[in-house]
């Protein structure tokens, strides 16, 4: 794997390391860390990884591993949105296969042109929606898709964040509020597309219609850093989405309920390894990581016994494992890719705009 | 105490009847308790009050309970909706306060009338908003009003039930079903009015401006039994509340969220004795019945040592212990009354015109 | 009902009264509320009855109330302990029923008095151990009874409280640590009685024999404050008991753990309305207040539906309830009496006793 | 790193490969997987390394090893308890560094043997006491050394589970419940130990004395499978030890409950990125991961933001992470070692032994 972005002060660039480092299937060899030559290096060396093979730009790195015959096989997005399209296209160009840290690009334009990109290559394509890799979560969508609640009625799914209700402080906070490296979106394209995608991943319905209501509360922030947005579902489903990242000593806590004709259902990131599933006749049981009841997927994804506590970066890991399935030629259907990056950037576009202009309901146009 | 409504069946009455003479300054002694004059004699005697004192009708009952020495010093109304605003007129017509059940009355109309009565008389009169009676949801309200959590930005309010996600079956879910008896509000009128009222209660705020997305999801349902409503309050805070009575497997969740500049607090009634209150310098406390911490209002409504479970039926005899305090003279400013019954009637009226008419942001207009 | 104790500064009285007239079978109308004749009668006002029958004494006011038509039914005794044996022997020699807060008597010699007097009258004898009122703690002895859990093979019960981790402070806390009106146990008998009832309520067995650990933390306490006792029940399931009020920021945590051979259950008075049963094949079932799968017990013990929390005053009603069945000539098979309060007395002796000698397992004898 | 057992079917193999190789410091290169050489290539491969480094015995590895330049710098012990003290002797013998899983060895005895190598060696010797990994749990500790709670006075200590309470089928239950390769423990060897280790670690205090309460529960089984122990620590603190496999629906329920004269700490591996800390004056704290008043010590070891779950494999890495840092010849004052291993084993002897013996208190004599 060869990394690009991920250098001194990044976030998500070593959770993706480890998370595709963790079953041994993958190893971080080389990188176009950042634009600066000696930060990448350096970077190549604080990962331990060979400083020759920590490149100054995308295409220094493609041209420098296709030369070797122990080159890298296909590379792992993580830089700032505005990086992403650009990214993405280097590699596919060199038919060099990608896994994307979300949103798919920047704007929606650049979503649409990535994905005419696409639509002419076969490379594999993946995009890190990191939560559809908890193992609970496939296991909430494989039983609502066998019809354990009914025909889905109500989704309430929410993304309560706090630690941006002060000023934006720090690398992971500066590039977020600025429009020119997060793009149009602020809290809704960092953590509101998260809920999104988790909404239609767990329940297997698409959003047709929103109604968004963004606002920047903080002041003098330009981006939106608290999002509601109404939804309705294909089938007429009614939900709620509800993401922020001013609510103070909210860290991560998304969440989601799902009902239908005859249950519910009921996960939390900040416990991921149960869900609660509640019948019409009143009975509820808890469904924890490691029952026998659960399905293969879930089973196999789970690395360790029941309550022995497995988090994000195993969840994060899951993708990797499913994106290593896909290289070898297997399938993994879960996986997100094109389709749910499209779809996600005009989640972010349509609720930016709407909101703006004051919008009642709204359709999501692909 | 005289009771109006609380026959065979009814639910809310035996609730009333326990709140208000728990403790002991109060005692039910005749009531009006069905319109069919056996019946009513016969909930007498399950009150176990002389069934002399079970009359066919309010003015029956006001007539002969005035020639009484030890006549009723006022009367509890807790019909169905559209009975509320004749026997709070019939009452307060014959100088006897009135402590009546949720909503004001059936119509936003009714409510302006009952309105301009009470602006003519200084006869007593309130309402049983319950959950404003718990200790903890009352020093959530006073260290808010303190500034402890600065200037309001968010409030997200939550009033999840499942009960009627099937048909709606017994006495209870038939009258609230039935637009006749309900009202023009379903789910709104029944609990989104206690959420509104909650939001309103605890943060100090009043609601300025709304967007309802109702409806009826259960088929063949006349009335709404699924809410969303977006909220602006004054100042600018953000809102959100969310009602429902189709989420299976939801009890009575009512919960609340607050979030200021400074600090957030949330507090659920389904723990109803504790709240946690984040700073933003990232330390959170979990403020809980029984604390030294807490002030002279939630320790003087606390009936047994912290750790000792109260619940629903003491906060509901808070309610019953203001409105004796008010009776003999005395203050009691957290009771609610007419402020907050007109108040809340506006809200459902407007909730429910400008869903059915797709409006979007709607102002409330007293 | 004619109360014994339950004066000025009491917590335990109002408690009592509450609980006995919540379901209005029952009225307080007298009581020996101190053994000061003004005291008693400014208690009387205070509890708003007829200050003329606020009695200097037991005595007197057995013979006065038996002179009345409306005289009392009988009477509760809710002094401190060491006052429990000649309350409870003056009105048994009235001919009148006794129900007693407990523990039955201060000392098993005064049990055993107390238990010849009852072994020849048929004046019905109660004792209020309050977590046996608990809808769902009825529930799981019913459901274990039944065999959901299998054989039982192990038992954990803890009652944890931090009140009395500094100096003992207060009316209520001074008793408590007085040999001369609390008996010889400290903790073992405030709160470690409770736990021994409720385990063997729950699992229907019989302790035989116990380990006892008790120690006086605090210095210069002259009782156990920290008490942990190892437990065999009859067919030979294992137990630990766990009682502390030293335990700091522990405030009514009783809670009991009871697993079988096929399965689990787990129930905390903290969140009281509900208990987890797991069963052997992996799956957990979250059993809650108002679930239609509740026995007839629970559900008639339910006064409101599900998730309006009910929390310890209404537990405690529900022995009253019990108790104003049996003076009607009925049955209440679960409401403890006589042979809990003997076995409790002897636990807490044996406790006591076996732990200053530094006695290893030791039997349980009546 | 080179392993020492972890060959097909294992558990804790895969998880020490995860947890040594998170933080990209150490890589698993050679092992002696299993006595079968066959076997042993074919776990080489599974881990994807060089087949020729699957060696079919240690002294082969440890040979083989020695001739590469690029050979194993330390070896890592999973093999069931029985071999750990052969597997460790042959590696110090040789001068290779050991980090093993727990218990030290399979008795006392050969502990004490272990020990006395150890003591005439400068090569690095550690133990995989992974729930002192935990961020809180650490930071627990210095807190409490710093005097949170002032002079302890009680703690308890609980691991839960369920997973043996029917027949012990499968690789992982077999050698647990044969004493030839668990070694005298059963329940107390496996998990007890972790309990007494975790206890000891938080509170910084020595365990003294113990009075065990070992059995077999389910019929036919030789070893025990459920346990309590009373404890007293240097100081006089008061102590309970619970640990069972036979509890259903107990998945790995290990918690802490630490009181002192000041305050009290609770903290639960089921939800291990917080732990509650009450104080004398009533309030409490919910101290959580990412809190910005952690130390430097939790903060370090947190590799993802607050409210993102880490659980079981990153507290595991956070010792191996300490392992690497003694290997580069830095300080890890935290990692278990000789000393824990030690007194780990003396813990299980002492409670094997005094329990057959059905004796009361038992010293606790290195």
């Amino acid at each position: 794997m060869g990394m690009i972005g991920g250098g001194p002060g990044a976030f998500i660039g070593p959770v993706h390391r480890i998370a595709a480092e963790l079953d041994r299937e993958i190893e971080l060899v080389a990188g176009a860390f950042s634009s600066d030559a000696g930060r990448s290096r350096a970077a190549a060396e604080a990962y331990r990884i060979d400083p020759e093979r920590g490149y100054p730009d995308v295409a220094a790195m493609l041209e420098a591993e296709r030369a070797r015959p122990d080159g890298i096989d296909f590379v792992s997005v993580v830089t700032p949105n505005h990086n992403h399209l650009a990214s993405a296209k280097a590699a596919l160009a060199a038919g060099v296969p990608v896994i994307s840290d979300k949103p798919m690009t920047a704007t929606l334009d650049e979503a649409r042109e990535l994905a005419a990109v696409l639509g002419r290559t076969p490379v594999p394509y993946a995009l890190t929606f990191t939560y559809t890799g908890y193992p609970l979560v496939r296991e909430m969508r494989e039983r609502i898709a066998a019809g354990a609640l009914g025909t889905i009625r109500k989704v309430v799914v929410e993304y309560p964040q706090g630690w941006l209700a002060g000023e934006a402080e720090g690398k992971q906070a500066e590039w977020r509020v600025d429009p020119a490296r997060a793009g149009a979106g602020g809290c809704i394209g960092d953590i509101g597309v998260h809920a999104f995608n988790l909404a239609e991943f767990v329940t297997g319905l698409a959003v047709t219609e929103v109604l968004p209501d963004l606002a920047a509360v903080v002041p003098g922030r330009a981006l939106d850093d608290d999002c509601t947005v109404l939804l309705r579902f294909q089938g007429g489903a009614r939900g709620v989405l509800l993401a922020s990242q001013i609510e103070v000593g909210e860290l991560n806590g998304l969440r989601i309920r799902v009902y239908g004709e005859t249950g519910g259902m009921i996960w939390r990131q900040e416990s991921p390894n149960a869900f609660t599933w509640h019948r019409l006749d009143g009975t509820t049981e808890l469904v924890r990581a490691g029952d026998a009841s659960l399905g293969e997927n879930a089973t196999a994804l789970t690395r360790i016994p029941g309550g022995h506590p497995e988090g994000y970066l195993e969840a994060f890991a899951n993708l990797y494992r499913d994106f290593a399935t896909v290289l070898r030629g297997g399938r993994a259907p879960m996986l997100p890719g094109l389709t749910e990056g499209l779809r996600s950037m005009v989640f972010i576009d349509t609720c930016v705009r709407a909101s703006a202009e004051g919008a009642c309901w709204t359709e999501l146009t692909l």
